[in-house]
């Protein structure tokens, strides 16, 4: 049996991570998808274990003492983060798993994980980013120029990453990355 | 532009390589053959630069001697070589280009050519790999134990390559080895 591989996806706010993990996903239905856990209240439709692990913020700190964590992060005043045995536990069943998660979290996950494969997703220009990121919505002109800043910040850090896909169209990222992981799958590791 | 990559696919005899090869090239036209060297005569039909250089035996060692072939072997009182210029000329010109070669003769081009993407065709089993040696016609049955020895060499050797595909139906095959493509044209070099 083929080991399951741990796929990061990752890359600079706006670039598509979401939509492209989720393309991938329909795709291959196989690749199982790293649920987070987090210490926000459930939305309406969410279902524990499926959309996130919901947890108190005693069990997230009791998770976070206990290195149960590969990375995690608070964000506007709740907990996020990726629990280390499920994805541990798909591995040994030997299927792949999917973690989409921002630049800085990918790092930390790299250190507890070294043989994870880890893709950098990059917008096909910064003028395409830019136009994306003021796409979202009615941002201020300041919100604007420092979410550039610190994806270009975020790019810098490729030299972190096994590679490089340009997410020109969702369906030729997804092509791209489904050959990473057929590659990687006959990959002689030594 | 990206870079071109040099693929060499290689693979015990019996193992498929000329017909995944050939099957390769005619769904990927942009990929570039490396045509070898030869001292032995044209046989009917075919073209000079094309099927083969064809070299006189003087001009051979002169290649030889000023080390413009990457790897080179005698066999049947003839020479076979791989012409350096030809691959380095291609991928200059950022394309890809295959070379199909004999185990022996992969490993001497790694070593001119550490940059390269050495790709090992595997036999679904050791079973198959003995039919198909004996399928080819009428050998004794000394001469498929030789060539099936000779195999289990080479495929001993296996930890030099980068990338093992099975080559359990031609079209998966030749599905994998494009997605290693892909995928090394993704990868980030460091």
């Amino acid at each position: 049996m083929s080991k399951g591989l741990l796929i990061v996806l990752s890359g600079p706010s706006g670039v598509g991570k979401g939509t492209v993990c989720t393309a991938l996903r329909s795709q291959v239905p196989d690749l199982v998808y790293s649920v987070s856990a987090t210490t926000r209240s459930p939305r309406a439709g969410e279902v524990d274990g499926v959309n996130y692990f919901f947890k108190t913020r005693e069990q997230f700190l009791e998770m976070i003492e206990h290195d149960q964590l590969l990375e995690y992060a608070e964000y506007v005043g709740n907990y996020y983060g990726t629990p280390r045995d499920f994805v541990e536990k798909t591995l040994a069943e030997g299927k792949d798993i999917i973690l989409e998660i921002e630049v800085q979290g990918a790092l930390k996950v790299k250190e507890k994980f070294p043989d994870g494969i880890f893709v950098f997703l990059m917008p096909p220009s910064l003028d395409e980013l830019k136009d994306r990121i003021k796409g979202r919505g009615t941002e201020s002109q300041d919100t604007i120029d420092h979410r550039m800043s610190v994806a270009v910040d975020e790019i810098n850090l490729l030299q972190h990453y096994d590679y490089a896909v340009v997410n020109d169209k969702i369906e030729l990222a997804c092509e791209r990355i489904q050959s990473i992981i057929t590659a990687e799958h006959c990959k002689i590791r030594k």
